[in-house]
Formats: structure tokens, sequence, C-alpha cells
């Protein structure tokens, strides 16, 4: 089902974002131009502190035009494993250090036009160092219990596709039974 | 929390992208610029046939370099409904017409930097009508029951985020008791 690259050109190289138009060729031979975002790969981290809360975040998104509750995240700088930048954004964003990080799956955000791969671990024994935000995030620290996480994603009260996603998984997968939903 | 807009500057109009740069200032004075990916609002089904099989699609992602096992989805056209986009792709990609369609969510992919908004039905009473799939798709129908689902997202098989969420929502909060896992 491949699809053979017959030319690529660039359309715009930016701070996060590089966009490319790739000529492709399929495999019934139709000729067609795929719009492709180059996006770094990056992690999402379900930190839960020591009372079994999950540690979450309030955050404006300007292309949401609103404010959104998700799981710490962020991209991957060049030459950091994964593990590194899941530390380093746990600390930005949070204010925590965690001295267990287990990866528990990955993922395409939007496979149709971007190439962003995120992975996401389950951070435990958490130590707080203080809340080390970037100068262009804003960033509240919200606390839930599984719970309370879960119904709000049942109300569809949170609309990020990660986190809905990673705390499922999470609970799905890696929780049975052990803390009390 | 939200950012004001300073100045707006289009960088590409595409077939299915547009990208623009928005110097946005926090509500702390910081002026910074965000790139952002416009891209139309989109759905995705759940579709389940009359055996309680789950109807997704193997799809080669240009962007991800393989093929994915993913639930049908589709970007909405002008003047369209969520409701009819849902019933257009369901026929276009997987052959089935849908008697019944509920909106179980809505979510953003990658709302870091791109506006898709992406709503996700239930689709079920589905009668076959014939795969109509566009010249520029490759898409090979797969049927799983909810349990061999389940399996190849647990092993990670499944990569794509808008299933993974999809399955695991439907699962945790509309089929409690009714289905056997």
């Amino acid at each position: 089902m491949r699809e053979e690259v017959v030319s690529s050109k660039a359309i715009y190289e930016g701070k996060i974002l590089r966009i490319k138009l790739d000529e492709v060729k399929l495999p019934n031979g139709y000729v067609t131009v795929r719009e492709i975002v180059e996006h770094p790969n990056a992690v999402a981290l379900i930190p839960i502190d020591n009372d079994g809360k999950i540690i979450m975040i309030n955050q404006y998104r300007h292309s949401a035009q609103e404010v959104l509750l998700e799981i710490p995240a962020g991209t991957m700088e060049k030459n950091e494993t994964p593990e590194e930048c899941a530390k380093r954004e746990l600390l930005e964003e949070t204010g925590y250090e965690a001295k267990k990080l287990k990866k528990i799956f990955s993922c395409y955000l939007a496979p149709g036009y971007s190439t962003e791969f995120i992975h996401i671990f389950l951070a435990t024994d958490l130590i707080y160092k203080g809340q080390k935000t970037e100068a262009d995030e804003q960033i509240k620290v919200v606390k839930l219990s599984l719970k309370e996480a879960l119904e709000k994603i049942k109300k569809n009260e949170v609309k990020d596709a990660k986190t809905i996603c990673s705390i499922l998984f999470f609970i799905y997968f890696h929780n049975k039974n052990k803390i009390n939903l």
C-alpha cells in the first residue's frame, strides 16, 4: 500500500512546524499531492502523586480559542530521549520530579497530515521541586482523583485527544482494581 | 488566560491545510508567535455491525510512513453537518450505510498547533451498499470483535490517537455489560 514520493517541495520552515508538499504515486498508479506538517516527536505524561491523584494542567490553546484541561506534554528537543523530555516537561509544567517513569504506549495524533508521534509515560514517585514554566506558557496545575478525571472525560469536559486516550488507556490496562473508581 | 492576537500572517493556503503565523500577547504581557495549522473540522465513527464487530480500516498514511489500523474518519465539506459527513465517510470508506448515528464526544487532535476538532459517532443498524473509495484513498476494511480491538490497543498495534480514544471511550462509557469482553 506504500506511496512512492515523486517530488517534494518545502513550503515553510518555522520554529516548530515545517510544511511540505509531497507528490506521491499510489500503487494503483494515481498521482496526488499530500500536504504534510512535519512536527517533532513529543511526549505526554500521566503523573500520579502519592495521594493517587492525576496532576493535570489548564492551558489556553490559541488554536482552540479556549482553555483546555490536559495532561502535561511537550515537544522533544534535538538529542533528547523521550524519557529526558518527559522529565523536563513534567518539571517545567507542574514542578514535579518523577523518580519512576514507565512508557505505556505511543501514537500519531493526526496521521492524515502530521508526522507527530507521541510517547505516553506513567510518572510516579513524585517530588515537588517548583514549577518552571517557559515565558510563552501559562499553565495552571489541577489535581484530580481518577474518578473525577473519568467523570470529566465522560461529560466531554476533557476535549484533548491525547489526554482522553492516555487516561482511559491507563485506567483500562494499568489500574485494574488498584485504585478505587 | 486568553491570548490577544496582535497580528496575523497567512503563509500557505492549500487543498486541506492553511498555515498562519499569529503574533499573540499573553495576559502577562509576553508577546510570541503561534504557528497555526487551520484544518477543517472532521468526524470519526465507531461502526458496529449486526454481529457486534467494529468495522475498521487499514490505510497507508504518508505522514506516518506506514499502514495504520483506524476507525473510519474524514473531513467535513462546506455546508455539511457532522452527521452528513459521518454518513458519507462511512459509505465511502467501508461501504456501509448507518440507520442509526449517535454522537458520543468531540475532541481536538493536536491543539498545540492544529484547529482540527473531531466529532465521534457510534454507528449502528448497518446495511452493506458497496465501498466507494476516492481515487487518492486505498482502504482495506477489517472487522474485529471488541475483544480483538481492545487486545490490539493494549499491544499498541493501534497507533492512531482518535481510534484509541474512541474505542476506549465507547467501551468504558457505552458498552458496560452489553457485549462480552
